[in-house]
């Protein structure tokens, strides 16, 4: 038996998790707009919390069907045998504001674990019938329209660099400041993005995607359809990102995430 | 002969438009990346540029064809006879930055003003295949998947709200101290929407959008969406859009913009 997994297995079966989470949540979106709005912020209603929590029955009940011998760590259910092999780690909805907002950019994030590093990811968005995906098998973006390989742009300066993270204000302390002087060295920044962010720079359209007190579902799906499109992720002192996830930062190319370093490492926790 | 323009005839006229406009942009929208990108950004070929150009090109043939009497005013090329009774108010692709990113929140942007007066507006994105319309007979969301009224969620108090703005370092000096207590006082802010806030906010996802430093076509066909879903456009002083535009709040009522002005007003233009 090879001990390589088989990773074209597993990308089909990444992809009907992200159907099926899509199938969740999609119907929640934009709604409680037909009703009394006047009186939905006394219901207990929720609709991105029920997306949330439907998105991830939905995956977990797929997951313990057809690997019932793989571990789960999801944002919402918590965790289940994680000395597995394999371990997924879901985020159903990355971007509940967003998805609150009633903007098209939240996402469903599911990544795949083996012998701890992530090897595979999706980032997932329905609205828009997007799946980007990411594995040893190449990262492409996948839409009703066909397949799409994903690669970064390369090597710009950080003079040319497009930048995203969600929330400027997100940065708290020391990490504003850092940001503020990386802010000043680059061409553009976006904001309002979550995980899209991520999905851009994978795509070539962005350079730099940073974030600060991530959790490892939101980033595990991230780190492969990066990685395999041929940009880098690390935390803010340019390792690995570890299991706790936190600081984090993706990108192009070695050089451009080094050059960003430079203005993030003063506020890089140890 | 009735003096009330012919709004069903004029609808149909500006989904023309639009549907022309998207065809022109949205072929350029993420392109370049399937070529040599380390070169990119030494080519004279800049896709927003030609998707702006293209498609208000295509929006002024289709005008000067079927309202050879109808005046123009577009971002990219110019004005014409804007003393005619009606005037089409134009932003091919609002969202540069968006475009640029690969992020499908760009919007395209079709005003009418009749005597002076914006009464009929679009706001298009052609990759999600949204059309949000405003005018008398109503505002509406077209997709392929059906028309959908447009509504704002109604009179929220200001720590219910979701505040949408492009980046809040888009408002300088006093301006700047203002958004900061605005947003102290607000539930949510969601950045990097540019037109696409306003549509929420006729949508009833999002309660208030502000901007400073639009000009007349990034708002004019945002007004008529917005009222016709029984929501306010003001200034930052409360009152009326003047036609330099500049400084603009659109709530989902006059209350919430009231409270909103609360904090902006010391930072309005006079």
């Amino acid at each position: 038996m090879s001990d390589t997994p088989d990773f074209a297995r597993l990308e089909a079966f990444a992809l009907e998790l992200a159907a099926a989470a899509g199938a969740a949540a999609l119907p929640l979106f934009r709604t409680g707009l037909d009703t009394d709005n006047k009186l939905a912020h006394l219901s207990r209603f929720d609709p991105v919390t029920e997306a949330d929590k439907g998105a991830e029955r939905a995956i977990r009940a797929l997951i313990n069907r057809h690997f019932p011998d793989h571990g789960i760590i999801g944002e919402e259910y918590g965790e289940e045998n994680t000395d597995a092999e394999f371990v997924w780690v879901l985020d159903p909805v990355d971007g509940t504001r967003a998805f609150i907002s009633g903007l098209p950019l939240w996402t469903t994030l599911i990544g795949l674990r083996h012998r701890g590093r992530p090897v595979l990811g999706v980032i997932a968005q329905p609205y828009l019938q997007e799946v980007f995906l990411g594995s040893p098998l190449g990262s492409r973006l996948i839409t009703p329209r066909g397949d799409v390989p994903l690669r970064v742009r390369g090597c710009v300066g950080l003079h040319d660099a497009v930048i995203g993270t969600t929330d400027p204000n997100l940065f708290p302390g020391i990490e504003g400041e850092a940001y503020g002087s990386l802010l000043k060295a680059v061409k553009l920044a976006r904001y309002g993005c979550d995980a899209y962010a991520f999905a851009m720079v994978a795509m070539g359209t962005m350079d730099i995607a940073l974030e600060t007190g991530l959790k490892p579902w939101d980033i595990e799906a991230i780190i492969p359809v990066i990685e395999n499109a041929g940009g880098v992720v690390t935390d803010w002192r340019g390792e690995p990102v570890p299991d706790t996830a936190g600081q984090v930062i993706a990108g192009s190319s070695r050089e451009l995430v080094e050059a960003a370093l430079e203005h993030l490492k003063g506020a890089a926790s140890t």
